[in-house]
């Protein structure tokens, strides 16, 4: 029997097959229109629909451009952390840990050391905190701005390193925000900073071949680095990268040019102060190794309608587990969130064994010193406090409590806490040749009482920040606004 | 037109539909039929075809049903390992680290410590070690043998422990095989050893309850596991497990019952030896977090044909990186081993340190007993020694460079340097008031430098080991094979 003959006998057959033909082909009409009409609505929202100037610093004026990215942006100012180790703003860690304020004698950071908040108050928290009422270059306001780009075109990079800190406040208002990314023509991601292109220089590389996924990760490398003022007049921002970015290449790079940040006042140690190696310690980690870049995990995607948008409220990724985290990891953020903790957990332990040795070795220094010990007895003994406390910060001072790269922080902790043992060691020696017994060691179990011990006021200098925030800060603020008020 | 008018005058359509459903239904066929065979095929493979007697510790008794698990165990001959810090049978450790041999004076491991080698050495292996030239109880066999379940049945578990290890050579001469793992009866994994078992017991467990995937790593953990001998006489293999598996669980465990392996000669330090703790460790790490048991990476899935067994080949998955890593990480082999042993080198980075540090310490402590110093001197110092050792150990004496759980190996790493650095401050404080300078530290550049220092007359332990070889060995295996020949 032909199957034409099947048909011909049961037509309502051919009927069920043209009728669900006819649905299919409508419902894939649908979904098309559907997936044009969130392409197109992408394109509206992507569009550049006025150009911004190159170099406006005003969020908000790039804002009203990208309502998506900049209200993502004013999320920066929620600083509620859920992370254990990074906590509130208002967390105090020179009271959690006051033994800082004894390894950071003579320098601003003992003075006030508090939790980074978001990119939001960067303008806010430097002039309120206790560490600019030291004198200050201007270089110290680098990464502080996008005001900052447009104040080294106008005045020369150079030149604005070099001016003093307080000279440059009514120019620098604007907390850091679109213009330290952005292309302010192709909205692209640019290198606003010359500090990391120079760097690239230095090792043969050109920074503008650098491909999309590494540019979203040395964006945020114009900041989140080791850097350190190089000249003593021109505090001209500088990477100590030429010999790889390591903690020992660094290291060698800063020994080998005899620098310093300051001189320990006890122990006499020409220290290191490592700023936030951020990237250099993330790029230790399997994270980079995998291709991961910072933005992947702390400005994830976000969808909203048709639009796939980077979200820019830049915080930790603990506070967002399902659209970093999980973009990659199947586990719950239950999980996560112990797998980060327990490995930030392992960090902090070895931090404090480093911290308890070189704050020791710093005050059995300062007897050895008191007790008569010669250049020649200390030599050795400073060379090794420094190194201790400069592995020591190159993990403590770097975001993420070592979770961007946890064995390479502790191997790195571990050899500081070797030195510092080391460094104590031999102090003992010295005292004993010198006659000298081990020092009794202080109560330092308040930053209140480590202050005082390192002898600083720190009365004197919050009556300095008041005067200075209720006399200063106005007029910078009054005359930024005049400024940007003829601003088109 | 009806549909049955367009086949009515395209006939040919129709054939088609036909011809292209006998062909799609013929293809169905043949994939059933070979699926069907396969399924088949393992069948029959699976299938015990006899039974294997109750305690028949011959594995090739066993391999004769098992072709296939039986060919890939004896494989385990082979022990050209890739990785760079499991290297050959042939290596040495004592030579690359001659101060293992002061760490451990006093104890056997001074005497030979070599690379470990495939589970068919096993039995060959102990026989050669000069560590069996001192006197060892049963207990000593307790891992070497499918002979053991057999021996502990026929006399008795604690009676095996007890017995001199010279005396039961006639009957424990099979190598690590199927008996270890396996019930005879139904091929199932099952736990053997009853150490492992009764530490489950004294936490309030039931091992016989553990699932499938927790099997997997318990049968090797019946002897990959921190284990210490119970009582002067007993001897009973027990595993120190009761306040936990963490190294400062056991640790505390050990402290508590003032259990030590052997009195440090030099130090005077009441000591603990590490056995090897891969368990321990491994527990720790990610791998066991993300539910991996010891087989999935050790005894990786291979098909045959229809058949899917397990590789008996139990070897580092570095030799094997197709078959197990890369069926969960998508990288390329190069970058796979790259990643261990960037893990490998900062773990070896910290053992080398903590190493520099105890043998120090050890020597300096000799010291300063020698200087007069009394135990009320040297109490603290005592303790400090011992857990910086014991830690070390914990991570040194675990298979794997500390790969199984970097982040925790560094971690107790760093408190092993910290205690045996303190250790090495308090002693230089002992010495001088003792009147006494710090000991010249001895030339250790060789094991057998190391070996001298020590006070081991390693010619005379050769000597012995080489007249057992041909004297004693020779009978065991004689009464072993006449016996065996009786079974039917």
């Amino acid at each position: 029997m032909k199957i034409a003959d099947i048909i011909e006998k049961k037509p309502w057959i051919a009927w069920i097959l043209f009728g669900g033909t006819l649905g299919a082909v409508l419902i894939v009409g649908l979904l098309g229109a559907s997936i044009m009409e969130r392409r197109q609505e992408t394109q509206v929202m992507m569009k550049v629909k006025e150009g911004v100037s190159e170099w406006d610093s005003r969020n908000h004026v790039w804002g009203a451009q990208y309502p998506r990215e900049y209200e993502t942006f004013l999320e920066t100012s929620k600083t509620d952390f859920t992370s254990k180790y990074q906590g509130s703003a208002t967390r105090d860690l020179l009271q959690e840990q006051p033994k800082l304020a004894v390894m950071w004698a003579g320098y601003p950071f003992s003075r006030d050391y508090k939790q980074a908040r978001g990119h939001f108050y960067a303008v806010k928290d430097i002039r309120e905190t206790l560490r600019t009422t030291a004198p200050l270059p201007g270089t110290c306001w680098a990464c502080k701005s996008p005001d900052v780009p447009r104040v080294m075109h106008e005045m020369g990079t150079a030149e604005m390193y070099k001016t003093k800190w307080p000279e440059l406040g009514s120019q620098i208002v604007n907390s850091i925000g679109c213009l330290d990314c952005h292309d302010p023509n192709t909205m692209n991601l640019r290198i606003s900073r010359p500090a990391l292109a120079e760097a690239w220089q230095r090792q043969g590389k050109d920074i503008s071949k650098a491909s999309l996924r590494e540019m979203r990760s040395l964006v945020c490398a114009q900041c989140h680095v080791e850097y350190f003022f190089k000249g003593k007049e021109e505090k001209y921002l500088t990477f100590p990268w030429d010999k790889g970015y390591s903690v020992e290449a660094m290291e060698a790079y800063y020994d080998e040019m005899k620098f310093y940040d300051w001189v320990h006042p006890m122990s006499r140690a020409p220290m290191l102060k490592a700023q936030h190696p951020d990237y250099e310690v993330f790029m230790t980690g399997i994270h980079a190794e995998r291709g991961v870049s910072c933005a992947d995990c702390h400005m994830p995607y976000r969808g909203e309608g048709g639009v796939k948008f980077t979200d820019h409220h830049i915080q930790s990724p603990l506070n967002n587990i399902s659209n970093s985290c999980a973009i990659c990891h199947r586990e719950t953020e239950e999980t996560l969130r112990k797998n980060v903790y327990d490995r930030q957990n392992k960090v902090a332990e070895l931090l404090r064994l480093s911290e308890d040795a070189v704050t020791a070795a710093h005050i059995e220094a300062k007897a050895a010193w008191d007790a008569g010990a010669t250049e020649s007895d200390m030599a050795t003994i400073l060379v090794l406090i420094r190194h201790a406390q400069w592995r020591w910060d190159w993990v403590a001072a770097s975001n993420g409590v070592g979770f961007h790269s946890p064995a390479e922080s502790l191997r790195v902790l571990g050899t500081s806490i070797q030195k510092a043992q080391e460094a104590r060691r031999l102090l003992l020696g010295v005292l004993h040749a010198h006659g000298a017994k081990p020092p009794v060691m202080p109560d330092l179990s308040t930053k209140e009482k480590a202050q005082a011990y390192v002898g600083l006021d720190i009365a004197k200098l919050k009556q300095q920040k008041k005067e200075f925030l209720e006399n200063t800060v106005p007029k910078w603020d009054k005359a930024a606004a005049e400024r940007e008020a003829k601003m088109k």
